[in-house]
């Protein structure tokens, strides 16, 4: 059975991203700081096509994250280019370049229609306007019997946390606080079965492994 | 030289007790699922004066919590009998009975004077009305040199954190949504210095070891 997982990155104080959200500061303010655990590994960084880096306990989480995945799921805010309307010129065409990381659809959650936008390496996005259930459809069939990653931000993970559709969870601890901002969990208030399997300690983040 | 450590069990959306704190409910609506994973420990259940329960990976969190303690803070919201004036008939002595399991002196944060209150075990209630500076002046004097433990609840523990006079945090994660109540890092928006160590993992929760 092809399940939805979500991967985020939570701050100490329950924040995904910062306040104040932009083009320049996708992550909100002071948000970048939660991925550095991230930014150092070296198999973050060969994904992204950027030499160099460690391998330390929180290479697991990047591989995990990885595993069995045949489409993705995110929000429009985390696709960016927005609020509203699609912008003509330029297009906005994500955040990741010509060759982004997925190498699977990626079904984005919109107010605004559009076609589906190939990219390289296999990455399609791919624009849905009728909600959460059926972008899990359209996922799902895509994905070939394979996992989806749930990817964020806040409001999307949120509303298919509330709506108990999650069936794994990779949250990433990072030890900071961002003290304002998107909190992971808001209007969320029950786990829908999801259970504490593990915790993968590293040095700049803990990652909590939930499933069910 | 002798370090304030916070140790406090928080919930996945970062609550340490639930809304409506009450007599019957001190940890608020929900909030006794916080510490599911210490009762069912025999490490605490020796403490409380309770026998049988099992040893596992939380085990050591019990165990660094005690560690090279002299004394302790905590806030009058956790001592109990309140708000407001101390009743009469009956006293309020606090939830523990006539043996706590703290054996060492406890400075209560409280608007309202009271006499030290002496109870079995080497446990003293002293009642501190001149701030958090002036408590943690009198618990260093009374630890001779070993660490104070700040008990919480959330207030007081976002007084000191947010001061900056924490010198180190256990802090465990227990895998449960409370939806509302009391928040940990409320208003607070910096470590000042404390680093995660490194993280336990155990079956009904994770620890956080923070020091500095």
């Amino acid at each position: 059975m092809s399940r939805l997982r979500l991967t985020i990155t939570m701050s100490l104080d329950g924040y995904v991203a910062g306040p104040d959200q932009s083009l320049e500061e996708p992550l909100g303010r002071g948000g970048m700081r939660l991925h550095d655990w991230a930014f150092e590994l070296a198999a973050w960084r060969a994904e992204h096509g950027l030499e160099g880096g460690e391998t330390n306990a929180s290479t697991e989480a990047i591989e995990l994250s990885r595993e069995n995945t045949g489409a993705a799921i995110m929000g429009r805010n985390m696709f960016g280019g927005g609020p509203g309307p699609w912008p003509d010129d330029p297009p906005w065409d994500g955040w990741w370049g010509d060759d982004p990381p997925f190498h699977h659809p990626v079904f984005v959650l919109t107010h605004h229609a559009r076609p589906p936008l190939e990219m390289s390496g296999g990455t399609t996005f791919v624009f849905v306007t009728d909600g959460i259930e059926a972008a899990l459809e359209q996922a799902r069939a895509a994905a070939g019997g394979a996992d989806i990653s749930l990817a964020g931000g806040a409001a999307t993970a949120n509303q298919f946390l509330a709506a108990g559709l999650v069936d794994g969870m990779l949250i990433s601890v990072a030890p900071v606080l961002l003290g304002s901002g998107e909190r992971l969990f808001e209007g969320v208030d029950d786990l829908h079965g999801l259970r504490l399997e593990r915790a993968i300690s590293a040095p700049a983040a803990t990652h909590l492994v939930f499933s069910r």
